[in-house]
């Protein structure tokens, strides 16, 4: 009779549906249950706006992995399911469904309990604790529903929130016709993904679409007949407030992790509010790993924890996670690289490593190219901007940002340079692809690491 | 008053023009001269196909550095001018312009004499030394204009050689409506670009437009009143032969680099038939150095000379030798990636390393992964097809091919891990950059190497 080891995975989004698979993966015997709080089996939020634009046809379509398969998989996924206490010393959980309490062991549990939209201090935000009516977040499949339907009849929208996902929204928003106010308290949009002279480098062609509040926070919103009329927003530097007629409210402001079942069994919260976890997906208590929104790890260049808000990172502690649990043996690279990247109002952005704002005290040079997908000959080429950052002592590439074609792309050739701390000189010599139709003899890639290598040199003669 | 340094560069190719640019950013007094037989400045070799498909409206385009624009860097460029003589002892040069000797002296010379089209030997494709009336290559500015003249009332046309060049003109006279054929004596298409299984996976498409015989030489051209009526070709196996109605002959069976030159004064020419050159464009002979078609260099991987037969790489030694002549330092990697990419018949294909039967007897395992460019629920997906070669006992990876939505750009980033002695395992876990409407949570980049890891821990258990 073999002993089959249990595990248990609480959630089931990228962290904890990934973390099923690959448990499954590693081993075929083990028992594997998902407890999972909504009704709808491993779904992607990144693809909530391109329901929104109808670009996917409808919110179900973003479930990658259903019920069934999971069922196929032999993975005991239960949906509807909350968990109301877990017993760490006897590996028990306990939980509620169709209002009747089960229980089940595990010898080895995975925290993927994600986490939740941020609602920022607005006066009339909430009333009892609930989303005014007319305000929405965009976060879960049920939410993107609500927001769907509620849109009908809108003219005016105001998105709180300039970072990815509010200006994926808003693009969305403003291809559906309508009028688009985005605020944001910080001084530029996309403060966590690029520095301000790249953000800046797109915001004429956003504020030619939509109204950009930046650094204007806003206060209060104003109700009439419990009817959304205004948002007050306020000027952070000279505190001038005004008013903006509006029939909806997008939250985008971030958001926690959800770390209640964690702290509960004693898992070590990190100064971000996330779980603490290692390369290997760990949490400090044994026996117990979290992936995924709740949990926050090392960042590469700066070593900071940092609080974990990527799909793509997501799936990839998943993997660990999984793994691991399952009796193998899987090691992250030593800090995340935060690869990221998105597109709106036409353009493709995307960035590896820190901003500049976050490596401030950091010996840095960097260097900035602005150039074309194709030699200047070839008709279709695009613009492309890219920005990279050297250690000034070292050489070894840092951090790299780009706007423009292919971004992302362009992006993972740093990400892979950065994990393998590639000096610039190095990088600037590399063999990238050519062909007219394709890319320049000398792509952006490489030309950008020629002006950051002059600096660089300038500085170690 | 200063000793000025002379620069001599004989031709103005890729490899030339490049230097000369670069000599003058290195030295702002230098004396450079340019001395380049054809009539035209510096143009795109590689853009001819595309104003053969009237994709680019003039030859003249091409032109990527005008004489203008040399005059402008006080770069004296010679057009029409044949170098009669190298003296190298006095360091003295003649040439011929409009009928006259003239000559010139030089400190530093840097040969970038380029190559020519081979001539494969089939009867009657050249008479006195000429290739036949209806037989055309398309390396120089002046062949593409003869060709796109002779395709005036062509219907039928027959390219030898399904190289990389070979099929993007296919795939160009194709676009324009013509009857075609291509010739390989090679038992597969694109053998120096991708292994027989990825270059086999776009076959199909391309034989639903035109004929396709691999594993066939041409033997003879059958000439009526002068004009051409058949090519006969001949199975390389079964020695069957049969002939092929055709009113034009492309030859795209790549080329030989011109040398003449570099033996007269004593360079090193390798076993390849190229000047060899060392990591700096230096040739065997001091201060001479050597760039682009004309030379030979070391592979990355299999450390064996290689001819140079990329734009992208004639730039890159360019840059080195008209650095290092005026006085800089600059050293190329230790050997060529061959970092390659090309389009046609609505495929893109990329490379980089050694194909499969370059390094046959390398402990060798290899890894294949085809998907989509983006999620699945996600619209407009685009298929892929990766595979890479990890070296068995070190976990390095050595090799990558890519067919399918941007090839190149993924290319560049096994160009980065290939350069940089990136471990198998390593890459796995890279972090990509994830959007829907951009790229997967895990892409093809770090699936393939998925597929590898596995292959090569098995080997290594």
């Amino acid at each position: 009779l073999v002993n089959e080891q249990r595990i248990v995975i609480i959630g089931c989004g990228a962290g904890g549906g990934t973390a099923a698979q690959l448990a499954r993966k590693t081993d075929r015997n083990a028992k594997i249950t998902i407890l999972e709080m909504s009704k709808y089996a491993q779904y992607s939020k990144c693809g909530l706006p391109y329901v929104i634009s109808e670009k996917i046809k409808k919110f179900e379509n973003l479930i990658e992995f259903s019920k069934e398969w999971f069922e196929k998989e032999k993975i005991n996924l239960y949906l509807n399911t909350e968990v109301t206490e877990v017993n760490i010393k006897e590996k028990k959980i306990t939980f509620k469904k169709d209002n009747k309490l089960e229980y089940t062991e595990f010898d080895k549990l995975i925290l993927a309990t994600g986490a939740e939209s941020n609602i920022p201090p607005i006066k009339n935000i909430q009333i009892n604790n609930k989303l005014t009516q007319g305000v929405y977040c965009l976060r879960t499949l049920e939410e993107g529903k609500i927001l769907y339907s509620a849109l009908k009849n809108v003219k005016k929208v105001v998105i709180i929130g300039a970072g990815l996902i509010g200006l994926e929204t808003a693009d969305v928003l403003y291809q559906k016709g309508l009028n688009v106010t985005i605020v944001e308290a910080l001084p530029n949009i996309l403060e966590n993904t690029l520095d301000s002279d790249m953000s800046n480098s797109i915001l004429n062609e956003i504020e030619s679409k939509i109204n950009v509040y930046t650094n204007h926070f806003a206060t209060e919103i104003e109700l009439k007949n419990e009817k959304i009329e205004n948002i007050h927003i306020k000027n952070n530097e000279t505190n001038k407030e005004f008013k903006i007629e509006t029939d909806l409210i997008v939250v985008a402001t971030g958001s926690k992790p959800d770390v209640t079942i964690a702290e509960k069994i004693g898992c070590k919260i990190g100064k971000k509010g996330g779980i603490t976890v290692n390369e290997k997906s760990e949490t400090s208590v044994k026996d117990v790993y979290a992936a995924g929104d709740c949990t926050e790890y090392k960042d590469f260049i700066t070593k900071q924890s940092t609080l974990i808000g990527l799909g793509s990172i997501a799936v990839r502690q998943g993997i660990a996670a999984g793994i691991n649990a399952a009796g193998g043996n899987y090691a992250l690279h030593e800090g995340l690289l935060q690869t990221r990247t998105s597109e709106f109002f036409g353009y493709e952005v995307a960035a590896v490593g820190p901003v500049k704002k976050e490596i401030s005290n950091f010996p840095i040079v960097y260097g900035k190219f602005s150039g074309s997908s194709l030699i200047s000959y070839f008709p279709g080429g695009k613009p492309i901007v890219m920005k990279i950052g050297v250690n000034e002592n070292t050489g070894e590439i840092i951090s790299a940002q780009s706007v423009g074609a292919n971004a992302a792309l362009r992006i993972n050739v740093f990400a892979c340079a950065i994990q393998n701390k590639v000096h610039v000189e190095d990088m600037r010599k590399m063999e990238t692809a050519y062909a007219p139709p394709i890319a320049p003899t000398l792509d952006a890639i490489t030309l950008v690491c020629d002006v950051a290598y002059l600096k660089y040199s300038r500085k170690n003669r």
